[in-house]
């Protein structure tokens, strides 16, 4: 299973000035501001308070406002994993220097350490997890035949390729450019949702055949959508996705279950 | 294996137009314009000609041209399998109409079909035939170890992510715009080469550590690369890639593959 609680990583978290809030708006508390940790196992985390052995091997180094870092996170419950969270502080710009560029060496979070392996893009680090951990947690990938594989691949695709790039520049219009004081386009939503539209019309389509995307469970096909549903879902553009039946139902499936619950608390923090 | 010669597709082929070139600006020349059929391995090619038994069982609806549809055609050549190349008729928005949607909902090409197996997006599609076909040809990930498999992920990832954003909009730019009888914008490509110069300093760096992008083998996550990189070394943009001496010998490295020479010569029939 590659649990490498003792492993001793090479390098650093990178430095974090309590006394700055992240470009997304994030004060980090301060008990916390160091490094969050989280133990899913109530047992082992009474346990993990007292011995170092069963620190988590699994690090995140990201921000719980950062989709990419919440898709990752959200894997990370769902598998019912200890996991440390460690804040990069962007306003200062730690992810775009050492020791974070030898994490990832296009300054983006996430990045995840596990015992001696470093990864970053989520979508590469929810598959490792989701394999590398299969027995653990919920099944997020469906065990089925290579017909069920091969096309939950298509929809894990779809996600990255016709979804994200739309969902995402909706969400900056509507939510981050307001916070760091820039204003909404309102030309821009409407073409950005224009195109949404056509999407959601196939998703619609899909989800008539099948009870989730890829297939009738819940796998990362589904799970990567999260983090933009979560924040479309608190603009206008809700009512693209409130007014098809089958995707109102999937959006309130997938966003109910409680490992994603926990990582909506986290932003809360 | 899933050959499944045998299976009647439930779709027929996307009507032609012969006197039509695509919008990509390529005749389809009348001996072939029905349909191509490859036969990678000779003794089965005779054998091909006189019983529909040995009929191509993967089909693959698209045209030489478009990048999307490259990319399954140099992973199908490495893997050195039959296939059939039906032409789909964009000029005449065949792509958006059914028999096609059937194929992909989203009305993009390329469409795969293997038997009574269906897939899309072009990236799903050569994971497919790694993993189906994993015996015969080339290797396409590497067999190694679960860290292995995880790197070859966020390699895979990066193409996908980072680098096709930036080299498909400059190969719309500069190649694409003209044939559509559109200009090419100056400012666009200097914004966007500025980009890719940031993403090929990263390869630089990387392939200093490997020979290739995920590890020591030729992978998918090479391969997905070269029809972007076919179209940019045809333009000013090569000067990019050349002027860096690690990407500039894993460029020649990965062009230089037979199986790619033969996707090329595809597209000059």
């Amino acid at each position: 299973m590659g649990m490498g609680g003792l492993v001793l990583l090479p390098l650093a978290p990178p430095p974090i000035n309590p006394h700055s809030s992240s470009p997304l708006g994030l004060l980090l508390s301060p008990p916390t501001f160091k490094s969050f940790k989280f133990n899913n196992l109530r047992s082992k985390s009474s346990q993990s308070r007292t011995t170092s052995i069963t620190m988590a091997s699994i690090k995140v180094h990201g921000v719980p406002m950062s989709t990419a870092t919440m898709r990752v996170l959200a894997a990370l419950y769902e598998k019912d994993l200890d996991f440390e969270l460690i804040p990069v502080d962007m306003r200062a710009g730690a992810h775009k220097q050492e020791p974070f560029l030898s994490l990832n060496p296009f300054g983006q979070i996430p990045a995840l350490q596990d015992g001696d392996l470093t990864l970053f893009e989520s979508r590469a680090i929810t598959e490792y997890i989701a394999e590398e951990y299969s027995e653990k947690g919920e099944k997020l990938l469906c065990p089925g035949c290579k017909k069920v594989k091969a096309t939950t691949n298509v929809w894990l695709q779809v996600e990255g390729q016709q979804f994200d790039p739309i969902a995402s520049k909706i969400a900056f219009e509507r939510i981050f450019k307001g916070m760091f004081g820039m204003t909404t386009d309102p030309a821009a939503v409407e073409e950005l949702e224009g195109k949404l539209v056509k999407v959601l019309d196939i998703y619609e389509a899909r989800l008539a055949k099948s009870d989730f995307l890829a297939c009738d469970c819940f796998t990362l096909a589904d799970l990567h959508h999260l983090p933009a549903i979560h924040y479309l879902m608190g603009t206008d553009s809700k009512k693209l996705f409130e007014s098809r039946a089958k995707v109102c139902d999937w959006v309130k499936k997938i966003t109910a279950r409680p490992a994603w619950a926990k990582v909506v608390a986290l932003q809360k923090q």
